[in-house]
């Protein structure tokens, strides 16, 4: 069953007839109701009734409704407002654009603005790599998506897609310093919006793609990357390989496996499997088999599809044959980009001893996480609510900190490795065990650790 | 000749040979050299030297040499080097992206972020409308170039037009609270500024064009008042044409004419002078004469350029043909948006008793001010070193705010005027004269008495 969630978080204004138990009893009826209640406040009294304000994480709009209907029920009892804390934190937006120094007198204005800012645009015309140094594409990525592939929400749109971004934005400075702005786009068209975001390109220092649905994910990266001068990274397959390998790193250490040893199985060949699997690779792993809605890749299952082709082409080197299920058997590493609950409980009790499940699909993962630590030694999955969150906003920071503290023109894959590696490193040996093989996500350690090991690789 | 700038501040550090009269040396030296002294510190001593850092305007690069120089010649002293503020200012950019909430723990993170970011995307899926107020869209605007027409220096680029787009972005929040951010575009085709503004629109409440090259601006401003729902702006047109108003409402006043019956020259027929003119006639101004290169805008003169043949169609219905120095003759107002010097102070004097003078070109204005106003009852320009400084920045902020505020979909003429109006009311009675007749850039009440008068006429 679904808890309460921060993400579900109320605020009922409620009416309550004066006594000394009136407090007291709304908060009963709340917590009675299944929420957990994080805040209470009386908003105002009269000779005859109080106003309270009850703060609480409920699980959803049904149980809000309940909750209403238990207190509306309660004799004497009326609640005025219900309002939703995440929607509040919302209106307006979550970022906003900020001066720098401030424009008081003609003194600021004549050198921020005319006729002092012609000198710098000057300068520009006449070096334009001095744009890095003397305006905000210094520290600037560009954010971008058509909102076709939005969290698990699919096609919602360009303007759906904004609360997203937003967010990704406000990650990007609390954790990595860097300024994030969000380019939400009006066309599903490849071609205009590979065009569009070259047409951007002169203010921004790195691209950051997002939510764009495959395959059209991959040839607008592979084109922007060919014809750009700046780094563009996309965050679902590059970042997603990223934090994968930092976890497998420090999984390993915990079952005392070696990578180029272990026989790993991924499930799921859209962009994060793709560039997982490169990764792996980059990293050492020998024995890594993929598998697709009608099983194992191999060699000669060509499909057309050249990123499921050089998968096809560069795995499955035995040339297994079948289901996952069956690929499953004797492996030790399960890693999983693809949908909510393909495997189950038993189909792990077949993997080899000290097995590694990596479950990343998201809200529910390929597996049952209490099912399959019944047998696996480490499970992990992009939750929250169990150990071992995988979570992007581990890499995409530090990287990017890296690459504008550098300018860098590139990301290269030497990049993503040393990323990974970095972040598997933060976790102390007298830390890691096997609930605890990646840092969290406010570990103020990680993005100085990412950003130094991509600085050491860039300035090479 | 130029004076020193604050545009144009640097510091020099110099080494002067240790004595009582050290510092008094340098400062007098740099005063000598025709530099304005703002500030002198002593950076470092030792036992035999100290080190001094004099802070002074300048007039240029070849001033600033001048003044090394001098010092260098100094017996002993030793210029180290020489740090130009505004470039210092411009390091890394003037703006930057914030956060408006922290995102310190996990509750703030699943409410900006996932999973309760999901429920706000939905809520705009479901009603789009929604976008204005629940994310960056209720207060951010596009400041959109091409780099085409940038200040007074011409094609250089959308590189080097960033530091003028960050600029005004600065200027958007300092005055008027807008969030705005530089969209500099490498392409100078029509067609793809079009689709690509377009392409970006989900993110902005509005459009703010600047720099475009004429007569591309005024294709590309026609095509996206048409085809966006959010408002669209060119400054150099529209946001002149707003100061202009202002300007000639106060100095009527002060000569006391009424608009509708006073003779008004405008030279310039470009982006600007097309928007003054629509701008006179919708407050009223009957008699209005254009100047392009080759003499006076009529009736009978089509050139197949539709906004010059509007202006020949919609002025001079007296049918006037001739120079303008010819047309200038009797008449009670000058606006001039061409070009500098076209006018001596000679042809100010034959326009009709207590003339007005309106010379905007940049920086050298259609005649010398000085020469205008031993003739004219008022003169202004857009320089801020002569009274009456007619600067775009009185009117785009606080007509953004108005605009954002009410949720305008477009921009119309009425918005304009009220605009100009409300600047021009902000001067008091008691404030009022030749030599003021529009508010000091820096006066806190223009953007707010500027959004008032939008809010009101966009609510209807």
């Amino acid at each position: 069953m679904a808890l309460p969630s921060p993400s579900y978080t109320i605020t009922l204004r409620v009416e309550v007839p004066a006594s000394q138990r009136a407090t007291s009893t709304v908060v009963g009826a709340v917590a009675d109701a299944g929420a957990a209640v994080t805040a209470v406040d009386i908003a105002h009294s009269t000779h005859d009734a109080v106003v309270v304000d009850v703060t609480c994480d409920a699980v959803d709009g049904d149980h809000s409704d309940r909750i209403v209907a238990t207190l509306d029920a309660l004799p004497g009892v009326r609640v005025l407002k219900v309002s939703d804390s995440t929607f509040l934190m919302h209106l307006g937006g979550k970022i906003e654009v900020s001066t720098k120094s401030p424009i008081r007198n003609r003194r600021d204005l004549s050198r921020a603005y005319t006729p002092g800012v012609a000198r710098v645009c000057e300068a520009i015309a006449r070096r334009p790599e001095d744009a890095r140094h003397l305006t905000i594409k210094r520290n600037t990525v560009a954010v971008v998506t058509d909102g076709t592939a939005v969290l698990g929400l699919g096609d919602i749109g360009p303007a759906a897609a904004l609360p997203v971004m937003e967010g990704k934005a406000a990650l990007f400075k609390e954790f990595g310093g860097v300024d994030a702005w969000p380019v939400c786009l009006d066309t599903t068209d490849t071609e205009e919006i590979i065009r569009t975001v070259k047409a951007l390109a002169p203010v921004y220092g790195g691209v950051n793609l997002e939510d764009i649905a495959a395959p059209r994910c991959f040839e607008i990266e592979a084109r922007l990357r060919a014809e750009l001068d700046i780094p563009v990274f996309h965050d679902d397959q590059h970042g997603t390989a990223i934090v994968v390998l930092a976890a497998l790193v420090n999984a390993l250490k915990v079952v005392d496996k070696k990578l180029p040893e272990v026989r790993i199985v991924v499930s799921g060949v859209g962009a994060a499997g793709n560039a997982i699997i490169r990764l792996l690779k980059a990293q050492g792993a020998q024995h890594v088999v993929a598998f697709g809605r009608s099983g194992a890749l191999r060699a000669g299952s060509l499909s057309g599809d050249p990123h499921r082709d050089w998968i096809a082409q560069h795995t499955n080197t035995e040339g297994f044959s079948g289901s996952l299920a069956d690929g499953l058997r004797g492996a030790d590493v399960f890693i999983g980009v693809s949908a909510g609950n393909v495997l189950t409980g038993r189909d792990v009790a077949t993997m080899a001893q000290d097995a590694i499940v990596l479950a990343l699909a998201n809200p529910t993962p390929e597996v049952d996480p209490v099912a399959a630590s019944e047998t696996a030694a480490v499970v992990a999955t992009g939750r929250s609510d169990y150990p071992n969150q995988i979570n992007n906003v581990l890499a995409f920071p530090g990287l990017f900190r890296g690459l504008l503290d550098t300018g860098a023109k590139e990301i290269t894959t030497e990049m993503l490795r040393v990323a990974a590696v970095a972040i598997a490193d933060v976790v102390g040996e007298d830390e890691l065990n096997s609930a605890f093989i990646i840092p969290g996500v406010f570990d103020p350690r990680v993005a100085e650790a990412v950003a130094g090991a991509v600085r050491s690789v860039s300035e090479k």
